[in-house]
């Protein structure tokens, strides 16, 4: 019964502490997350009602998780526990020209080896407005591609809309499938996709190379009617506490741009993507312009930087007092 | 029986540990302090025999608040443990474009509630030479107020050199009287006045509307002949992370400035007011040039912003290493 | 829209890190809980459908304090977010002959000055099997008295089991009103009234000293014959680490007891009396046998003593294998 | 080159700290350990000359896995690296009546996935005097059960004492064997077997039901001549922080017991069983008498649980002074 | 000016943290202390002036030492501050059966190369009522017994009360005095005589091998007719987590004993006796009774335990009611 | 029996936390390191067989510091453990314009007072192939001075490698003999020496001032013909979080240079030295260009900046990234 269904992993991440490598930890930072329920936690806080799938565990950390989610908001009501392991991955901070560092460990999981079928899309979805997957999902086993599919085609069937994150990754994609003999299907039948060129070019295919956003944006449009609107975010890294973004918003005629926002330092940059697009599905919701609807996404993917964990939490008025350049920094009291 | 005798609320002060928000934290650092006593303890640590006057609980936070300043060497003979509670600030530090948040839970507390003929300040007084308050004091109660207006005039009858640091704080103020109506009388007997443009225009008005901090100076320092001289900080924040940082101290004739810091990062700017206050008024007690005053208080406030707590801790040379340019951010060993 | 229902202040709690006493803490460990509200927790990871109903502030404390509450699967819905502050308690943990400390500082919160008539108990306990109050609520003040007044009545109305925890606290009931004036018609419309012998003379008066629990029931329930059930722990405190504990209930014509459990070490005490009553709850809405029921509130109440915070982290079974005394302590791989 | 050379898998073991359960835990403490790595570490800070064998994967926290062990001074030149993940497992410590939990993620790691032909046991075991597995390889995948079998068989030959943990764990053996299968073609070849009765119950079947320990040996020695020592503790569980603990060692002719230990608190548990083995191994290499022996194993064995991790941290002279009963828990300086 | 003056060094205490052993750890919790200035904490926290009088070295750390003594409200206008290092050291908690631990690198401090002549004993000693010093001054250096002996004389000659705590540390003593040349002296002068058989063996001389504590104290005050009152402890270790303690005091007639305390768990022993040495000071100086004494000053050592650090933070009244018995371990709110 | 022998001081290393000051601290953070023992610690890392040579304590401090040398894959058989103290040095991070501060409390430890008879270097240095050793060594006392001498005589008759880094400590020198008593002797065996032309004029004596490396290397090269490369890095200090870094290599006829690093934010930059020292000697054990070694050490000290303690820890393959610029701060996953 809520406005935005999202669909995907939960994983536990152990983070080294501070600016420590793996290897010299003796202990780690435990949060839980997972790039569909990262877009789900922020927007449960910014008042829209949420409700995340997935597959966890049945044992104490499973249930944890599910906590996490729950914390923010969250409607967990059709999250399946079952018995198996949950999905790891180990993150080491970067740090100037340190690169942040991430191993996965989550073969295997719960989610991995779920069952399609025990997904009842059709009361899931039932009365929402947006439905959101993103291309971890497909990447993981067949069972999980499948079960993508079945929501996209219910969400589909009663007309909800749909946002696909690419979210391309090369050493996912591990049981016998490439992205692009599953991926185009799912795209095709999405209202939004959030993705940069690489990601096209893994996923989809472009027919020529190109570095040229806008252009790869009417590519891919012409393939598949459906999609009304492409986003994504430029990041230049000067190193890994220094970065710039900026957010593109193309709309089958023209690419809108945010101001380019100059992140120093950067805290944690996991989960920025997932805050940029919490903040095009809330902005969507509310019917805001293009333009607000850019500024707002990118402001929340950068003031994501300037915490830790996954989650983005963070106020709307926070997000817009950065997006309008009011009080950047200062202290009020 | 110190030299320098300082009244104000001392605040338990819980910060959210590292860059994490305040509704990420399981635990929060505690810190003790307060504007005046932080001046009381910067002086202490430079050699100025100083006494802080207050009200606490009785009850062991209350003592460990007086301890606290015990440890930095500060008199507390004259601090009055009643019962009550202490007020309480939550901190969630500032990093990149994310602004520092403040959550203020100080009301009600013992300090509000003191009565004003507890305080003995012909005796607290005797054989100071300095005796300094701030804009928060009477913005508590009408028994702050009271208590700080009397201190105020028998410093005056004692000849001691009175400072006053207009700290504005819009939230406080709420027990019926408006700055306007309290503040000039205290100001106007004060030789040393700490505060910017919007301090003046908040606490005493200024005639009519300026950006220059010069021109308001000589306004007010017409209205109140007493005052000697006038001093602030110009602050430009790029970010929570960075700042520039100049002093300005003007002596009833012209400005003094000191050269500008480049902070970055910040680790905590919370304090480098009362720093600043505080070197003015030891450089002020060693008779130093109206130069090397204002440099010394700067670099004291500068220094503020690298390490965390409300209070300054580093020495006469450590201070003057900066302000002298030797061997900044140098190793040596 | 759950079974049920509980209403109560939510408070944010700081205790000192592991031995160490108040004034020797640098750091508080923080979590969030509330009598009423702990109940609602322990009832909701067991499967009870639970909502807990209160006030908090609206700044980011008071929603990381739902947060908390949403973290164990209760329904916010109805929790009222208003201006003013959160109430605070400081822990100090007992450790050998040492006693714990509280320190309250929970006077005048948001909560305290809540408006009776915001809260529409008739929707609010639509649906529900079980409305739970605890004294502590009607000592605040004048609004929360009213407000557990007007819920009581309804919940009496719509002839929902009503359970009521006398939790008698003299440092409260500061607002005019002594617990003999406002308790005894509350507790009249319970069915399940929990309260030892002091707790009973302070807010009922009992017509004759005794010490026996027994004969102490058999008096209330005759000045109150709507009360089904009466239950308390005894506790015999060798030391703040090593406790034995007990469960008695009467049901209005004996009393059954439960083991008793040696618990040494204890790791934190707090809560486990919200513990033992959730225990009731849960078998009573299982229909369980008043031994079954007095036997699993009892494990379940020592079972809190094991662990930090204000809430009972446990499973059914988990409790159950220490009710039926399987393994006891026992590593299984 | 080493006098002691173990095979198995090193794990990477997440506790929640202090007395949190699994899901309380927003950080969890990290340690390395594994049965049979546990015994060469304690060796080996004994001044036996150690190395373990096992397969490790080949990120960074495959290297810190391979750094513990080195950290100890055990020779780890016969460590393989290959891609894959790490076994984990979780740890909630038990309290009071609390038990400990262990959740295990170890399935699927790069150990379970090793080439027995790897391991050169012709090479690894030259020069070699001990050879210590235990029934936790064979029970992981067949893979890890041939590398065991070809380690004992290349011992045997060679004629270097053998010694097997039984060491039962029934969530493991899910490779289609049964431990019956598998584990008496492993133990035939044993001189020292360290096993319970349910460990032999399990594993090897005795012909008759028994809850006597030595006639359980005397049987088991009759089916595999080969072994000449069958050791295991006996464990009295007063609850998770309380236990007694005493070594009972069988010769082919009779019992040697210890001295019962009374262990209050209990820190950590894990590992004790290893540093009883560690005891064995000790006292075995330097000629001790049987009743030297098991009083070293056991006071071993009990120091292990006064700290935290799997791995004993102590000296010869520290364990023999609890063995000798010399200023037990005193302070001297 | 202080009621109360104690001599000696002040250590920077490393202890490891939680249960583990010092090679463990990968930080050390940090306090300052020392036998004597423990002492001298206690009596400030109960309202004694008392000043404690040291040579600390005069960088940062030196300055942090000092800062923990003000904390504590101890007069430090004695101190003297020269080049040099601070004595440290390292401490690893016991727990059951394992002994405490502590690693003593104290060797070679600024306090062990002071010089004798710069203490002003007339002028520090004016007005006090009470000197108290430790056999582990003299047995640092000639230098420190030396200022030792000086200070006792003008005490003396002052007819100050005078106690010396024996603490024979074996360890020490390097300088090539033995106790026996250096102790007797300085033990004639003193009122108060605190130690044990042990002690009284190494430092003075007993003519014959006694395990009666009163028969030793008839043979010292024979030889020392100016000693009033000999106090020590009897402790019963039933494991480092477990002890026994029982006070003893000595009025030249016959022994007061105190009730005997059972104490378990112990956080920290360090200290217990110093908490002791306070107790009876604090009771002499407000004239009680014998009985009152004694008991006073064994709740007041029972209570450190409970705690970590070298320091009990304690009220009277805390104490008080450990020795009343009134409410052992019990949560009141 | 290793390619690589250091031989030097081991210290205690605790550090203030995050960026507190040293007397804000009340914990500190523990590593083990020393300046040549870092540079076995990183090649071990790196594949090389590496062994480090120095003296410890016998206690278990000093075996926590061999184990931590262990831990690196660093070969600790020469390591000599005699009673004694370990050197320690206190850490205070830098920030900003804030320094970072160290205080020495090496004097009087185990290693000042090695005997140097007792290390066989003959049997040390058979088969290695380079010989490390700084000017900190010769710095301590006659006794490290005279085993330095021993050490690198028996490696130049074994025609090993040898380099010298001057690293001139002011501070230390304290045993009566001036570095230019000392240090030329051993300067002139070396093949590779590293410093600056502080380190050449306080250790060797330039004929005239100069601020130009590569004519102070001809100069010192024509005193000391045996020196191949003399190398250094150049450091541009803006404050303490932001320096530039660059390499010098001059290899008697040109001077090469690397790249230029620009590194903001430093987390630590104890250790960089070394890391470069570390790099230089990898680098020329297998036989890379002179460019390529200078880029590759001056990367490796550019990386030891982004990470606590005194080790670097790193990968060839991580360094190598970013010396050839690829990826540098991006997350790749």
């Amino acid at each position: 019964m809520a406005d935005f269904i999202s669909f995907g992993e939960v994983l536990m991440r152990f983070c080294a502490p501070g600016a420590q490598v793996l290897s010299q930890a003796s202990s780690m930072d435990l949060v839980y997350g997972g790039s569909e329920a990262n877009v789900a936690a922020a927007l449960a806080q910014w008042g829209t009602s949420s409700c995340h799938v997935t597959q966890l565990p049945d044992h104490s950390i499973g249930i944890a998780a599910k906590q996490s989610l729950l914390s923010y908001g969250i409607n967990t009501n059709h999250i399946i526990h079952k018995p198996g392991r949950i999905g790891i991955y180990f993150l080491e901070h970067g740090i100037a020209m340190r690169a942040p560092k991430v191993i996965y460990d989550r073969f295997n999981s719960s989610f991995e080896h779920l069952d399609p079928s025990s997904f009842n899309w059709d009361e899931i979805l039932e009365g929402a407005r947006w439905f959101h997957w993103s291309g971890i999902t497909p990447a993981i086993s067949a069972n999980t591609a499948q079960a993508c599919k079945d929501a996209i085609r219910v969400a589909r069937k009663k007309n909800i809309t749909i946002s696909g994150d690419i979210n391309y990754r090369r050493v996912l994609w591990n049981y016998g499938k490439s992205p692009k003999e599953i991926m185009p299907e799912l795209i095709a039948q999405c209202d939004w996709v959030i993705g940069g060129i690489t990601d096209f070019e893994n996923c989809i295919g472009l027919n020529q190379k190109t570095e040229d956003f806008e252009q790869a944006c009417v590519e891919i449009q012409k393939k598949y009617p459906q999609i009304k609107f492409i986003s994504t975010t430029h990041r230049k890294t000067f190193n890994a506490s220094h970065n710039n973004l900026q957010g593109l918003l193309w709309n089958r005629k023209k690419i809108t741009t945010s101001k380019v926002y100059d992140i120093q330092p950067i805290v944690d940059r996991i989960g920025s993507g997932d805050a940029f697009m919490a903040g095009l599905v809330q902005s969507a919701l509310h019917n805001k312009s293009e333009n607000a609807t850019i500024e707002f996404a990118t402001a929340a993917a950068t003031y994501k930087h300037t915490m830790p964990g996954d989650v983005l939490v963070a106020s709307v008025t926070e997000i817009e007092s950065i997006m309008e350049e009011k009080n950047i920094g200062k202290l009020l009291r």
